[in-house]
């Protein structure tokens, strides 16, 4: 390895051991620290990531970058250069061989393949970092930070009025973040091509823009309305017995039971309680799951350990040539919840999973499933109903909460929507997606952290882990037909080495788009999600 | 404030803020790290830990100290400096007034109190870390990483010979450092005043040498060697129901009534599960400590979360106006221990500590504790027996393993005891002193994980915990008179605030020397401690 190079995986793997530790202190804060600890807390990380943040926009870095022939895409030929149709001829191809195309442009020709593609993902991270001003980077976290306490008070108080100055001030620096790197501003802040909205959803799931994925949510919108409402003509399944009484301890002992099965290896993971189910990734061989458990229903916590176990599977499965690099992450939003959703719904709501895990269920809860069959269970647990919060929505209302989140910020960020405006809006949007009123603004606008964080352009990732997931799993079914089969003995061992040689293996080395058009040959379509909605609910509702 | 404080203080607190870090890193490996995740976590903490001896050795740190009026006391006159008698006069006082008479020499006679201290301390680690150079620094880090796992094995394997090479090269570097620190060199190589041992004896205890502490437990030793042998000649109390099986969960469970009752606060502090019991502090309200049970017998678990809580105690009552301060900490090894021992000793093995507790034991733990009396249970708690082992050695012969031990290191560093006839002394001292054989080395001078850490010099702190405890407790006992009554009631609200004013609110303001004659108006004396034994064991025993 030449010199400079060699000194380019120092500099990163230091800020990656500090962000690491950074991801330590943020998990002890969610599930051990002492109430009272918090204020000591915030210092520490805001030393420790402001350390990380401070090593990655060492100028040396630059240098040493510009050296190794990095050459920065633009916001202009971004689109092109990360998303699909770059280096889609060799994406999925055995490791070494990956990326080729793409990165030719990019790094260096001479470097091997992988330490092009570590060029080239530090050179963008390098880039997006140093070219936000520090005074920038502080007002945002000092924001975000008083933001999110006052969207908690809002909440409570089903006050949109006290959180709405704070959301206007963080769409501004928002607006202003994507202009930083290069997206929007005067010339584009209408909206269209390379408005401030398609960079803020770049960062998320870099290679689609608004008018892509908008072009896949209208009409997903429909397919889904029209089925929702085929469900709601056809008689709701039995769920009484899902609200019996289902001891707290033993709902984590059949998790780790399960969680074990899936193959969550111990050594490496583990799974602890928290407020909000959260996966972390602390070290290659350190992920962190959490859950929490309703005495009254015992589907929410075993399906969030599920699904913050299928982000884990990802994470794990990382090709260890990645170690400690910039490139030993999940590559984005978008196709890690590729991964849990396939797990938590694909996977975890089938019929197949269930006859293999009903049994061993009921072992710990006979009581309360006095009388149940698997049948009755499985259709249970797919019931589908209307509920007003996006967390508690069944598999298939739920991407429309999504959908009309993604709606609602294009249109806060194209100018055609003011924030005094949005709670009416929310409300006309989700009545006319979801025949739903909300109760109050607490249960409407204000149900979800998000936009407190500053984190716009974020929602569109879990629709787009949806379409991912189900593209990969028609793939993953064609290359292992018995599938079904082995979910009903509880093997999942062939799924599990088909999507860590195909997706996960590659951490960020291919983007989203490589990786999609690498594995399946097809652009991004909602076409397969649909499609296994309708079979999955026409069959369970016989409609 | 100044600005030259002002910005001492920051540079002190963001590297405190790391140190913190640091310490929730290495928390979160002793009790929660997945066992494949060390690796990356040995990297995370090298990285942090080194940034925070950055941050301390920064030269900026140096000039702001000149210029505070900061003059570093040498080795020669360190003990006098920091020793007991400097400030004496103005120990114990409101805190505004501490240590004036101290401090006055040391840093700027304009500044309050409070920050002449704090320049005092801090200028006091500044020089320590500075006068190492980094490459002995790294030297010395990897040294230890290596001799621990060698330890490890050689304990594992009882074989002293593979562990020799490391401990010789583990004594140099510990000799090499006190020298750095001014102690020892040619001139004093041979012991006596000023020698290196006495170098890292003071580094543990400031204001202690060899010489004063051989004065203390010569005699100590012969006094606790004729009550053993006393003792040895009385009939032993029945404690075969200590060794019926004690469900491992309701330990548990009791410890965390026995930590509320004497006033652990769950907000700032936590009790959770580890190899070997410790305490750490990971921030001002935010104190951790970990126990281990053995179902066979429900002691070692209960007393070691007493001690631990003594520690937890300590940390959790200092003056807030220390807060992210290097002034922020117990004040040494000795004072700790002298607050975890009395804790856990003088008060937890009580007869009225049991008169108030038995009652809630025995609904624990009614099956194996049937027919049994609080005297009974009392006398069992307190059973003197020869172990090899110290950390399973009662109160009466406790402080003669300590005492071993140093004695033993004292000749090592002298020159009068060699690394390979190190074995055999071991074996003739622990012959002489308690009468036991060590059947092999395993149990004997392989037992502790010190030495392989390079902790030379610590040993003794037990012992002075030890004495400084029992000086503490007779005033305590004058000021408070009812404390037997009121560890009967379980009410330990007087203990705590005595505790708190006279001793723990100072942190590191006031030298161990300041605090022992502020409090008690003595110098350091092992006569309360003998006191106590003597009249606990000859009740005890009838002798």
């Amino acid at each position: 390895m030449n010199g400079d190079l060699a000194r380019l995986h120092a500099l990163d793997s230091e800020r990656m051991h500090l962000s690491r530790a950074a991801a330590a202190l943020r998990w002890d804060q969610e599930t051990y620290l002492p109430p009272l600890g918090v204020e000591d807390r915030a210092e520490q990380l805001a030393v420790v990531e402001g350390l990380a943040h401070e090593k990655l926009i060492n100028p040396e870095i630059g240098e040493l970058l510009d050296r190794l022939g990095f050459e920065p895409d633009t916001a202009a030929n971004g689109a092109a250069g990360s998303g699909p149709g770059a280096a889609a001829a060799n994406a999925g191809a055995a490791i070494d061989g990956a990326a080729n195309a793409g990165a030719a442009a990019l790094a260096g020709p001479d470097l091997p393949a992988l330490e092009r593609d570590f060029v080239r993902v530090l050179g963008r991270d390098y880039r997006r970092a140093v070219q936000l001003p520090p005074d920038f980077v502080r007002e945002c976290a000092r924001t975000e930070g008083l933001s999110q306490a006052a969207w908690a008070d809002a909440r409570k108080n089903s006050d949109f009025a006290a959180f709405a100055p704070h959301l206007e001030r963080l769409i501004v620096l928002a607006r202003q973040k994507a202009e930083y790197w290069g997206w929007g501003g005067p010339a584009a802040s209408g909206g269209g091509p390379n408005s401030a909205y398609d960079g803020l959803l770049d960062f998320h799931e870099p290679g689609l823009g608004a008018e892509r994925i908008a072009a896949l949510f209208g009409p997903l919108r429909k397919r889904l309305s029209a089925l929702l409402a085929k469900i709601a003509a056809a008689p709701p399944p039995e769920d009484a017995f899902l609200h019996r009484r289902y001891d707290v301890r033993r709902q984590g002992a059949f998790c780790r039971e399960v969680l074990a099965g899936l193959g969550f290896d111990r050594r490496r993971a583990r799974l602890d309680r928290s407020a909000h189910p959260f996966t972390t990734t602390l070290g290659f061989n350190d992920v962190r799951i959490t859950t929490r458990y309703q005495e009254t229903d015992p589907l929410p916590g075993l399906f969030s350990v599920i699904h913050e176990g299928g982000h884990a599977f990802y994470e794990l499965s990382l090709d260890p040539a990645l170690r400690s690099s910039c490139l030993a992450e999940g590559v984005s939003m978008g196709i890690h919840e590729s991964q849990s959703r396939l797990w938590e719904n694909v996977i975890g709501r089938s019929r197949a999973f269930w006859r293999g895990w009903f049994p061993r269920f009921k072992t710990y809860f006979a009581s309360p499933l006095k009388g149940v069959d698997v049948e009755q269970f499985y259709r249970a647990v797919n019931r589908v109903f209307p509920s007003p919060v996006r967390v508690e929505a069944d598999e298939v209302s739920y991407s429309l909460h999504v959908i009309l989140r993604f709606e609602l910020e294009q249109r806060l960020f194209d100018g055609t929507l003011t924030v005094r405006e949005l709670p009416e809006a929310w409300n006309a949007a989700m009545k006319d997606s979801l025949g739903i009123e909300p109760k109050d603004d607490a249960e409407g606008v204000l149900q979800d952290v998000h936009w407190s964080m500053g984190a716009f352009g974020y929602f569109p990732s879990y629709v787009l882990g949806n379409l991912y997931g189900l593209q990969f799993w028609e793939k993953l079914r064609e290359a292992v037909p018995d599938t079904g089969a082995a979910l009903e003995k509880r093997d999942y061992d062939a799924v599990h080495t088909w999507l860590r040689e195909k997706i996960q293996c590659f951490g960020r080395r291919l983007s989203p788009g490589e990786l999609l058009l690498g594995v399946t040959g097809k652009e991004l379509s909602a076409d397969p999600f649909v499609r296994y909605l309708e079979e999955k609910y026409t069959d369970l509702y016989g409609i």
